[in-house]
């Protein structure tokens, strides 16, 4: 953690000040949390009126504002607040441990320079792992399994045999790649095991969260493209394909055998079914269900998933259902009556 | 496991028997499943006529029942037969290991007295352990992060870096706590990531299941309130604040910067937003999806989740649709012919 | 991995060619992705132009077909593939690695003739493993635990204290079994945890995926019934009953006490609310909600879970609602009208 003045600041997000250029800033925190000595951002107007009561010392804007606070004039105000967290307080660094002796490593496995290999590691035959990486303690690769440059795999994690990690892949405690395709042929009453040929291919700059699972293929490979992120308790099934720089929240779920485009934004719990394909720039909101393909650019809600300009309004009247179901019957009664008017009593 | 007369039982839980005192129960079962030697409780009325066929040899009630099987008497038998399983079959002891010479305690840690530290076990730089804590083998304990006395680490739990662990907390198998929040910031069809500079803090009896996500802040903590518990699989985004003593039931999802209040139960698979506050003794039905805040005492159901008086018979009613839809073309016919009645034919 | 003749490969499946029996088969795929020298399949009418366009040096369908690619006519398609599989590839193979100097086994603890016991595993007080296991680094068996012969547990499986594992059961990486149910007696605001004294059983020949967490039982046993498939991250909770060749699909979660027949199918994220009875060959859709019993044979979707020849319509008509509404109130103005006619302006 390091401080710089609001001037140095400026600079470095390529910015303007409004304000004091001399004032120190120590770290960075949300309008409602800022303290004295503390930068924060306005990305959302939602937020506005908190610039008038944040304690922060400097606010990052896209436009100038009314307001009496110094503040750090720039294009994406929240690019900008992250360059500037990467700067004074920089990422989770990694204990310099070198190769345990308390890891296992098959002498068929290559490990590159500059790796940090701890404790109870297993790193199986014909594995590869390749410079800077750093694998945590009780981590498992597999046999022939590839791993990138530069990339973290934390503790616990389990890669199964065969798998290609990229450079600056970062998989998250607890989380398995590669594990068998749920694939079983039925027959008689019994489900027999298919073997699950493919692989799982993780592509550079992908963060994998905790606890996810990511099958392999069961006969082509299962991809994560590029870039892409995954939040935590993320499944995706056998022989699926996430395009490049998706991003997936917490608990999605995707079956085997779909395809998504790049670019696409998948809510928590959101699920896919198998053998659709999803284009890009796709955006599914949290805990939708998705049955068909969706083409570029479209965005879903609800389950089953539908278009959300109707979807939006259409769910929120579900809850109306009951007055309409009586409205509905009022007017079949009504209508009776105008048709049949109820007969006059004989006695009249 | 001890055996125990039904008056031994009734004073340790402060009831009163109906019928034979001197019995001697060796164990606990439900109404259904009870053999002679057990005891059973009836603390749902649904159940009450299994209180005739049970084979229990007694049975925990909260008032008299006309039945001949003897009956203890107490104000929550629930409660009570909570008490008297702990009091014949206690929980699960841990083996006194001592430190294993097979894990690996950093010198700059610190753990207390009569702590058990299996094989295979990581607790890095400047940790810090309470007394009497039991920590399963292939558990990891990130630097700087500090847990309390008396609780116990299941297998293969990781803690991420500067996170504290109250009092008597439980933490099950594979769980994972303080991994990086899912934040980035998206610039120019790139996902940056936003270092998580927050931590997690869970406080005193919380129990966590196996399995769990617990999500670093991004700038504040997130944080597990006291007595919380919370099931298998469920995760906490970034930020987020769970209140005292609420239930989260099996692969609930809340999402970041969302706030619990105290109290409140969560069922299963149920979502909740970010951004949002929910109140104290708020219960949110299993796969609720919650976009919006919810007052104290609330009882939401469905996705999206509305309150429960009017939302249970809403959702009931999805089934209703097709014939509704039909009815409101008929309607439809049945007032165009009225308003315009057909024509006669010309040659009448 | 070998090769074999399309004519051996028949009499393997007892099949009859139509074509060149000669020609070499060496590997098998999809009818897309298939190169020369590979065998494919037909076993969804759906696909059926593909097998004109296919690369696919042989193809197994269940009828003769009219195309000039050599075809393997069997009577269940999909199982003569999986046996093709199997042939043509195998298995993923164990590595045979003995009883590892690095692993921890109780001196009370027994393990059978041919076991590959690897690295960091830790095998606790009484418990025993069968003939032809193989236990992957950093599983941990609890005390009292038994698994059978043949049985495979991949790294970082947690098995707590006293479970019941078959014959041929496979558990992928990262799943617990056997942790505590979520049993909590609430009293005075604070959630009491109820001893768990029952187990978790799992029978002969099922799969368990990555990153499951099946509870053991409160009083009663968790069971996976012989020849279950679970897929990744499901969960099941305290008591449930499994029957016999069910398959749940990734991300289901089953609450406690409930009991399923045999052979039913769990699609994705499905959930079933605790104590319920589900039938036989019941099949649940993805995402459905089931809260109430479900004779046999019976296919449900959507949440609140309903019959699927009424659901399917059902659910799909919610995106109808914001017409549906303004047709109502349309209808109910022109019943006013008709009616209440408009009264004349007293001026006229």
């Amino acid at each position: 953690m390091q401080s710089k003045t609001l001037g140095e600041l400026a600079t470095y997000v390529n910015g303007k000040v409004i304000g004091d250029a001399n004032i120190i800033i120590k770290s960075a925190s949300t309008l409602g949390r800022a303290a004295e000595g503390e930068i924060s951002f306005l990305a959302n107007p939602k937020y506005a009126k908190q610039l008038h009561s944040t304690r922060a010392s400097a606010v990052i804007v896209g436009n100038q504002m009314d307001t009496s606070t110094p503040l750090l004039v720039v294009e994406d105000p929240y690019y900008a607040f992250m360059q500037i967290l990467v700067l004074l307080h920089g990422y989770r660094t990694h204990k310099k441990v070198g190769i345990s002796k308390r890891c296992s490593i098959a002498d068929s496995a290559k490990v590159g320079v500059d790796c940090h290999i701890h404790d109870y590691v297993t790193i199986s035959d014909n594995a590869k792992i390749g410079d800077r990486c750093t694998i945590y303690p009780c981590a498992y690769i597999g046999r022939d399994t590839q791993i990138g440059n530069n990339s973290v795999i934390y503790p616990n994690v389990v890669i199964y045999d065969g798998c290609k990690i990229g450079d600056r892949v970062i998989i998250n405690a607890n989380s398995t790649i590669g594990e068998d395709g749920f694939g079983f042929a039925s027959h008689n009453g019994t489900h027999h095991k298919i073997p699950q040929i493919g692989i799982v291919v993780i592509e550079n700059d992908v963060e994998v969260g905790a606890l996810c699972g990511i099958e392999r293929g069961t006969l082509g490979d299962t991809v994560i493209g590029e870039g892409a992120k995954l939040g935590d308790l993320v499944t995706i099934g056998h022989g699926s394909k996430i395009g490049a720089h998706c991003l997936l929240v917490a608990q999605v779920g995707i079956a085997g055998s779909t395809t998504l485009g790049h670019h696409c934004i998948l809510g928590g719990q959101a699920g896919i079914v198998g053998h659709i394909n999803i284009g890009s720039n796709v955006t599914i909101a949290a805990q939708a269900g998705v049955i068909n393909n969706i083409p570029d650019g479209q965005v879903v809600v609800g389950a089953p998933a539908i278009e959300a300009s109707v979807g939006r309004r259409a769910y929120s009247m579900i809850q109306y259902l009951p007055e309409m179901r009586q409205a509905i019957r009022q007017l079949q009664k009504k209508l009776q009556q105008i048709q049949q008017p109820e007969p006059l009593s004989p006695d009249k």
